[in-house]
Formats: C-alpha cells, sequence, structure tokens
C-alpha cells in the first residue's frame, strides 16, 4: 500500500462486514447516503491525510510552536493542511446539510478524523479540537451562539478550544477558581488561569473559540457549579465580522514529551479586567454539559491511540518484511542470506500483538461510534435507549483501552525496528511519544476506572452492562455452534464468567465499602476492556469465517489473519488482566492499606 | 532525601542485610575493605552523582552533540563531569591496586557506577563504555595492551567503545562484514563501517579506543569466524604518547528519542586504505570474548534500566506527597481541602508498582553482582562455578526484567504527574525516553529470551536452573515455617510448580522441534523472570521481617514497606506473565504459524 495510515481492506472489513454501516441509509437522516458517498468521503480523507497532513509530521515534531513578537509561531505546512481539510468539508461531515454539512453518521465521521489523526495527529488536533467545541455549542448554545460562533468552526474559519483545567485542578474539576461575573449587557466577565490548552493561541485561523469553565457568584460548591462559557479570542460582532481583541492572554507554552506539532498553552483570562464571556446554556450545568460531549471526546481520545498504533503497525510489518536479520533455527549454514525479520517467531508475535490491539482498537472505536449514531437517529426509542446507555457505559473503556494497548503497540513497533526504532530517523518512536500523551488526557486511566466501575456498570441497576452481556452472550451462542470457533467461544465465555463474578462481588461491596470496592478499580477496567475487545476479535472471527466460507469480499489471506489474530488475543493476551481475579474478587487491600509513610 | 537517585536506606538494606556483602571482607582479595569503605565510594558516588551528573541531565537531553567543524560538539558540563569522576578514582574501582584500581568488589563497584546511571544516564555512558571496553582488554589482552590502552582508560584519559553493529548486521552479528588483514608489523588494517556506535567520536578523552570486531581473511563463516581487535582513534606510541590520527572516519551522528546527551554515530575504518589494528586474544574467538565480558555489561543494561526507574520512582513519590487533587470517597463536603494524591488508593498502586519493580530490580542486579564476586574470587571452587553458573543463567534475566519492568516504571511516574509528567518541565518524561532503548541494546529481549530458553536453562544438564531453583525452594521453606509469610510463599511456590512444569515440557520439546519450543522464549522469559523477583521479593520480605522483629538498623516503617511491597509484587505482578503458562506447555503454534501474508 502506498500509505501506512490504514489497512483499507481492514477499514472496510469493520464498517461493512462486522458493523453493517450501510444499515444506516435507512435512516432518515441518512437517507440521501449510500456505501458510495461513504466510501468517497473516506477516500477523500485517506487522500488529504497521506498527502497533506502527513508529510510534514516529523517535521512539526522537530520544530514545535514558539512564541515570538507576541505571536505562537507554526511551521506553515499546518495552516495549509487545515484550509485543505476546511476544503474537503470534513469539518462539518456529522453537521446537518443546512448548516454546511454534510449530515454523515457519525461513525463515518469519525473514521475520516481518525484517518487524518493517524496521518499527523498534531496538526488534525486544531481540527479535532474545533469540531468537539463546535459540538458542544450545537449541542447546548442558543441559535445565535450556533450561528456566530458554531458555523464559522464548521466552516474552518474559526478554530475551537476546550479550557477546563488549572494549574491546581486538573482531575479534580470542583475545584477550579475561575470565576464569571454577569454584565448588564446579558453576557459575562471572565478572570481565570487555564493550563494545557491545547491550541489555545496561534494565527491558524481567524479566530479562537474558547469554550471555557468557570463559576458563577452564586455558585454551590463543588462540580453542581460549574458554569461553561464561550471566550473568544476576537469579539465578534452581529453581523459576524470580527470586533476588538478579548481579554485573553497567552502566558506561556507548555514543551511536551510528544504531540509537539500542537501547541499547549496557559492563558490568562481577564488580566485586564474581565474577559467577555458568554453563559452556553443554563448556569451551574457546565460540568453536565461538557460531559455530554465527553463520550464523543473520549472516542475521539481512543480513536487517536488506534490510529497512531496502526500507523505504528503497518510501518512495523513493512520494516519486518524488507529488512534481514538472522536465520531460521533449522538453518545451519552461516553462508545462507539472512531471512525477512517477519520470519522469525518472536517479531510475528510482535506483529500478532499490534494487529491484535490496533484492529481490536479501531473496531471497538468504530463500534461505539455507531451506538451514538443509534442513540440520535434510530426510530425505536428503545434502541436509541439502549444504544445511549451502551455508550456511556463503554466511554471510560473506548478512551482508556486503546490508549494502554495501543501504546504498547508502539512500543513494540519500535522493537521491531531493533536499534533504528529508537532514532529519530524513523517514525515510530514519534508515535510513541504521541501516544504517551492519550492516558493523561480527557481524564487519567484512574478516573476512567472510577467512572466505569463506581458508576457506569450500576446504571439504571445495571441495566446497561446486562444488555452488554447479553449481546456477548449472543456472540457466544453463534460461535459455540460453529466447530471452528469453540474454542475461542470456550476462552472469552470462561474469561466473561469471571468479569460476572468479579463484577457482582465488588457491585456488593460498593454499597457497604466504596472506597474498598474501587480501590482496584482501574485493574477491573482492564478485566473488562479485555473482555470487551475479546468479544469484538470473536465477532470479527465470525465474520471473517463467513467470508472465508462464502467468498467475501477480501483476499483469502486477509480472512485467515482475521482468525489468527482473534486466536492471539484470546490465548495471548486475554488471560494477563483476567490473572488478577482474585485480587479483585476478594477485593484486595493491599494498595489501600499501604501508609504513605511506608513508601 | 536530597537527592532523588536512590533510597539509601534501601540501598544499605539491599547491600547489607539482604545480600551480606561485607562477608567479601573475607576473600583474599577484599581483605583491606570494610563496610567502611565500601560506604565511602558508595557516598561519593552519591556527591558526584548529584552534585556533578544529575544538573546537567536536562540540558543535555535538550541540547545534543552536533557535528561542527569536523568535530561532534558536547555541552562542557560532560567533560567537566567526567573529570570529577575520573578524579574519584571511580572508573578503576574494581581494578587491580597496582593498576591504580580500589579493588573494591564487583558489587561495590556496580552500585558506585549505578547510581551515577541514576543521575544521568547519558553522560555516565561515557564512562560505562570506557569501563566495559577496558575491562575487555584486561580479560583478554596482552600485558602490552593493558599497559598501552587499558590502565589510561582507568585513569580517565581514554575513553573507549563498543564496536560491534554494522548497517545490515545487529542481533545477527555473524553476518558482519568488517575485515582485518595482518600488516607486517604484527598488526592488522582494518576496513568497515560500524552504526550506532555510542561514544564513538568526542572531544572529552585524549583519545578514544575502539573495542572491534571483524573478519580476517581465513576466517571461517558465521559466529566463528569473528576475531576482535582494538582500534585506537590516535595511535598510540610505546613510550604512551599519542601519535597519528588512526584511520576512522566520523561518518554521521544519529539522533535518538532519549539517551540523547551519548552521541551515537556512524564510523567508517579503513576509509584512506585501512585503519591500524590490534588483535585481542587468539583469531576467531571475537564473539566469545566479547559474551564473556557481556554477563557485566548486559548487567550494567539492567542497572542501567532500574536506576532510570528508581529516580522517577522517587520524583513520583515526592509529586505524590506534595500535590493536592480530589478528595477521597468518603468525603462529601466538596468545600474540604483536597487531599494529596498518595491518599488515593489507585495512585498508591502505582506508587507500589514502581517500588516493587525498581527495588526487585535492584535487588535482582545486586544479586547478580555478587555472584561475579563469588565466580571471580571465592575460595570454594564449587562456589566459584555455581556462581559461574548462576551469573550465566540470570544473565538474560537481569538484562530484560529491569528494561521492561522499570521502563514501565517510568511510564507509572509520568501517570503519578498527570498532565505535567508529559512534559519537558518535569523530568520524568525523560527517564521513560532514555529507558526506552534498554530492552534494544546489548541484545533484544527476543535475543535473550533465546538464551535463556535456547541455552542457558540446559547448560550442563540443567545443573543451574536446578542450583537456582535449589535456592528458591530453600527461601519457600524458611519462609514457610514463619507464618506472617506463608501466604506469600504459597503464591511464589505455586508460580514455581508452575514454572517447572513449563520448563520440564518446552526441554523436552526442544530436543525434538527446537524452533517450536523457542517460538515462545520470549514470554517464557517473562515468566522466569518474575519467579526470580518474586523469589528476591520473598527474601526482602524475610528479611524485613526479621529487621521489624529483632530491631534492624533501619526505620519500622521501611521495613513495613517492604512487606507490603512483596506482598503487591506476588499478588499484583505475579500472576499476570504466569497467567500464559497454557500457551507455554502446550508450545503454542499461533505465532509460529501466522503466514507473512495474513498480516
Amino acid at each position: 500500500m502506498s500509505q501506512k495510515i490504514i489497512n483499507t481492506d481492514d477499514l472496510a472489513f469493520l464498517l461493512y462486514e462486522l458493523l453493517d454501516i450501510e444499515r444506516f441509509t435507512q435512516f432518515p437522516r441518512y437517507a440521501d447516503h449510500s456505501r458510495d458517498t461513504f466510501d468517497a468521503a473516506i477516500e477523500l480523507a485517506l487522500k488529504v491525510g497521506a498527502e497533506t497532513f502527513a508529510p510534514h509530521n516529523a517535521l512539526c515534531d522537530a520544530n514545535e510552536p514558539r512564541f515570538e513578537d507576541g505571536k505562537v509561531i507554526i511551521r506553515p505546512e499546518v495552516a495549509a493542511a487545515l484550509a485543505v481539510l476546511r476544503d474537503t468539508g470534513l469539518m462539518a461531515a456529522s453537521q446537518d446539510y443546512e448548516r454546511g454539512g454534510m449530515q454523515l453518521p457519525s461513525v463515518v465521521a469519525q473514521t475520516c478524523i481518525g484517518i487524518i489523526k493517524g496521518a499527523n495527529v498534531s496538526t488534525q488536533a486544531y481540527a479535532g479540537l474545533t469540531i468537539a467545541a463546535c459540538n458542544l455549542i450545537m449541542a447546548h448554545g442558543s441559535e445565535e451562539y450556533k450561528q456566530r460562533f458554531a458555523e464559522p468552526m464548521m466552516a474552518g474559519r474559526f478554530f475551537g478550544t476546550m479550557c477546563l483545567t488549572e494549574p491546581h485542578a486538573g482531575s479534580s474539576l470542583a475545584d477550579i477558581k475561575s470565576r464569571a461575573i454577569p454584565a448588564e449587557d446579558g453576557s459575562y466577565r471572565i478572570t481565570g488561569n487555564k493550563i494545557f490548552i491545547s491550541a489555545g493561541d496561534h494565527e491558524l485561523s481567524e479566530n479562537i473559540v474558547h469554550l471555557m469553565l468557570a463559576k458563577l457568584p452564586d455558585a454551590p460548591p463543588g462540580v453542581k457549579g460549574i458554569s461553561l462559557f464561550i471566550v473568544p479570542k476576537f469579539l465578534v460582532n452581529e453581523d459576524g465580522s470580527l470586533g476588538e481583541r478579548n481579554d485573553v492572554q497567552l502566558a506561556g507554552l507548555i514543551h511536551k514529551m510528544g504531540y509537539r506539532g500542537t501547541t499547549s498553552t496557559m492563558l490568562n483570562f481577564g488580566e485586564k479586567g474581565g474577559a467577555v464571556g458568554y453563559l452556553v446554556g443554563e448556569p451551574h450545568q457546565g460540568l453536565a454539559q461538557m460531559f455530554h460531549m465527553m463520550n464523543e471526546a473520549r472516542i475521539g481520545v481512543g480513536l487517536g491511540s488506534v490510529m497512531l498504533g496502526y500507523t505504528g503497525y503497518l510501518h512495523a510489518l513493512e520494516y519486518a518484511r524488507d529488512r534481514r536479520q538472522g536465520r531460521s533455527l533449522k538453518e545451519r549454514d552461516p553462508a545462507s542470506p539472512m531471512i525477512p525479520l517477519i520470519e522469525h517467531a518472536d517479531v510475528r508475535r510482535m506483529l500478532l500483538a499490534q494487529k491484535a490491539f490496533v484492529e481490536g482498537g479501531l473496531a471497538l472505536c468504530l463500534f461505539t461510534s455507531t451506538l451514538i449514531d443509534e442513540k440520535k437517529h434510530a426510530d425505536d426509542p428503545l434502541v436509541r435507549e439502549e444504544a445511549a446507555g451502551l455508550n456511556d457505559l463503554l466511554t471510560p473503556i473506548v478512551k482508556s483501552w486503546p490508549s494502554q494497548f495501543c501504546l504498547e503497540a508502539n512500543s513494540l513497533a519500535i522493537q521491531v525496528h531493533g536499534g533504528y526504532g529508537y532514532t529519530r530517523e524513523y517514525p515510530v518512536e514519534q508515535f510513541y511519544r504521541d501516544n504517551r500523551l492519550n492516558p493523561i488526557h480527557e481524564g487519567t486511566h484512574g478516573i476512567q476506572g472510577q467512572d466505569l466501575l463506581g458508576r457506569k456498570v450500576a446504571m439504571q441497576d445495571g441495566r446497561f452492562y446486562q444488555a452488554l452481556l447479553g449481546r456477548i452472550r449472543a456472540t457466544l451462542d453463534s460461535c459455540g455452534s460453529a466447530t471452528e470457533l469453540a474454542a475461542q467461544a470456550k476462552l472469552l465465555s470462561d474469561a466473561l464468567a469471571t468479569l460476572e463474578e468479579v463484577t457482582d462481588a465488588l457491585q456488593a461491596l460498593r454499597k457497604s465499602d466504596p472506597e474498598r470496592a474501587l480501590a482496584n478499580a482501574y485493574l477491573y477496567m482492564e478485566c473488562f476492556g479485555h473482555v470487551v475487545v475479546g468479544w469484538l476479535w470473536l465477532r470479527q472471527a465470525e465474520t471473517a469465517l463467513k467470508g472465508l466460507q462464502q467468498g467475501g469480499e477480501r483476499p483469502k489471506a486477509f480472512y485467515q489473519g482475521k482468525l489468527a489474530a482473534c486466536e492471539y488475543f484470546l490465548r495471548y493476551e486475554l488471560p494477563k488482566p483476567l490473572a488478577l481475579a482474585a485480587v479483585l474478587r476478594d477485593a484486595d487491600r493491599t494498595t489501600l492499606d499501604m501508609p504513605a509513610e511506608c513508601f
């Protein structure tokens, strides 16, 4: 393949064979669409990704944004690529036709933006944050704000940011200190300091629209007192033209291990008296609004992680096919030619692990994206409700699983390259550095684990957890009868039984001793994630088997590869987190009881 | 503590309570030494590490060596620090008195150099490579070469390199193309290209002594045809003065993800007709000679990895004590003050994991170092033989285990820091980047796995493998009777039984189908490593319990921390690699059978 962003056979397999997204064309909203229009959007993204985004990825890593003469200077390739992306219309891929959007299903829009992430995650971030901020205004803002701020964002004229974290408050958003005071004209005057604001200042767009969390004077304490504001870099007049510079100051740039092309900033709001801000929706609803959006933002993080893992895998695969080193154990003649790396079992193990992680992760992200389409646009309200619930349940998984295991895939891609992989002359080390951000932002692993075990599993008396189990059991039932997959189904079925047992024990304990029940929540999430991905692998195997037996669209070797990767995942990876079943079931107190002074 | 390189309580515990290195003062070679002289050397290393090496660690990461006007330009702090180290005499810590050395036990010398690694692994590398190259000449070189090359290296006047890898041959050293032709004066003329040569060119020392692998004209094919040569940058006259520039050219610098302070080079030998080289030892013995040294070099890699993990852990620990974020699950008042990170169970999990990895890894490295002292200087030839065998057996473990799990510790140190950990304003991201080299150089994980399962375990009909099992069983026996540790002993004993079963199955299969038996060698090594480190943790727990009960030298909280970390390791970490027992026992063919075209 000429691009090393994604295996297009795999993508088509997941979208059309596994997830059957053509069914969405039956939803009234997507009635004008067809597989052809989906594919056209995806091919466009691939072309832009490979030709416009990928070529400057290493360049921007080596030349990160810098502050000069009061401005953030970014390599010109970034603005040029974003202009190309803007012109494709993909920044409004899922928006309504009447707003200038393409009205594509969320799963197709995510696929397109995922491809851009795989090509160049840092340049993509400017667009990705804009789409996220725009969606937030579209979900909760007034019609006036939609027109004044969101529509120029869809058109790629304004870019967006998310201003949540403050120097003293990251995971603990309840403790933010930014304040908003009502002004006479109905707007607000905002003061406060924000940190780690990606794309917080630059000259790439006409304007920057900050979506900012702050507290009103009458705010109740804690998370219930947070409100959401639009704070533009330049004020926007009623006719849409730009007005004065708002009171938002760049306080400094942050230098990161990776993701270096995306400028990360400290911003001071209201140093000169107060930045003009506009309340989004009702007062004190900021965190709920933000979390409403978080489901999509967290799929975005997971998908970014998958795509970094995926491109690393394709680079490692090419290298392993080309590079010759050593001989097979059977070959005794030292003068015989060396064999390609891929002929060594241990290299194949590393490639299979990468394949299992990135293709499994992609299946997870795309499946979760289909839930967003279903929850928004399915006819049947019960289907919508279940999709919404499953989406909520899976959000911590889709955020954390890829950011752990596709990072591991990036490490394996380096390992396949040997010493070369450790050098900046090859791209895999950058993917690894870039990907290391993903376990941190949009909620750390620890936060996700608490969310899953402390909230999501128990939602509505476990209704959506049970719905997920039901879906997994249905797959087990259908595979159990196909003898080719019976052994794999058994592996997953045993793991599922363990997960259920552990879940029951912890949910029971949660009522009497939540602190202890949640002490190992991160490890619980690892088990849960592996069972979910194991399920999606078994579904992939089932689909591949059908493709093999019925002569599917893709080559035989492709389907065989899917079967092998499923086997690998269930045998080599699934057992590891499940090995801690006893720790979880017994609500092991080791971490809880360790006194701070004993470290 | 003022330095964050190592916990000196832990170091003293390991050296004196666990490993009882004072016993070495009874060896004639170390008769002049005492705990005081050991401690003096260690304190000196700590002072030099903290005051001279650590302060420029981030600086050299941000300002890597560059090529200008025909020279490699390195920050001046590097030469200054190495001069201080040279003046301490620590570069000859384990050498004979009559050569100007301190004649310290290997375990003390390794401890000292380990501390310098923890302070600044990149600057240390210039010294570390010099010590390794010097040891190689001391082991196999003629008296003439010892005086002409090795003694100036001990004195820190000449630095050394190891020139093994060529652009087309890394793991597969059998395939090197460098050639050596005998000259009339008894020396050789060397031609060839080498890559990834750390410290390959610089202006830090009077001269650079390259230890280089090349082939003689009559060399048999493969590894049996490799010879070892000394190739100095400047020729050295008989009186020790420097002569002409030798025919060794810098062909380029390599830019790495981490370890940036250590210049990595491509070197061309003999572009102008042939570099002058001197054969070390007998012809065609180069690989054996190199491997003779590899045991110490690989402990060096493992120790470097441990020390990077260790300093990361201490930074994370300090941050977790200082930084406040969120509240306990019991606290319902959002206006209550935030609690230190270390109060959160998930943060304690990450700190316990780091503690278990780095203190367990340090125990592993120091234990293995004591084997070197025993194998060289113990009175009893049987003790020497067993120590040599155990040292051989454990070499792949001591190289690979820390470079996997102490790298994981570095990742956890970042995670404890949250967003701050991902920035270059904090040191933990550098430790992570630096440490990522360790799974690659001096033999990748894949190579180590083959070495362990394909060679070391079976050496002398499994004699040293059995000796190791015997030592583990002895610890299990003594802990089994102490009820406080009976549960932990049971966990290790079960793991040991699994390892034995797996080993027996694979050793049996190795005779009939070595390719299949070795296909999962890497995973076997993970199990083996965890059992060995689990054993050393149980020994630490046993020693700590004694310290608690008999009022040992260290604070009570310290001993309690050791008991908790042992519990953590055996319960939370040991089960994971062992969960693949079935894959190993059944010699699972998944990786072996995957056809290359199915990826």
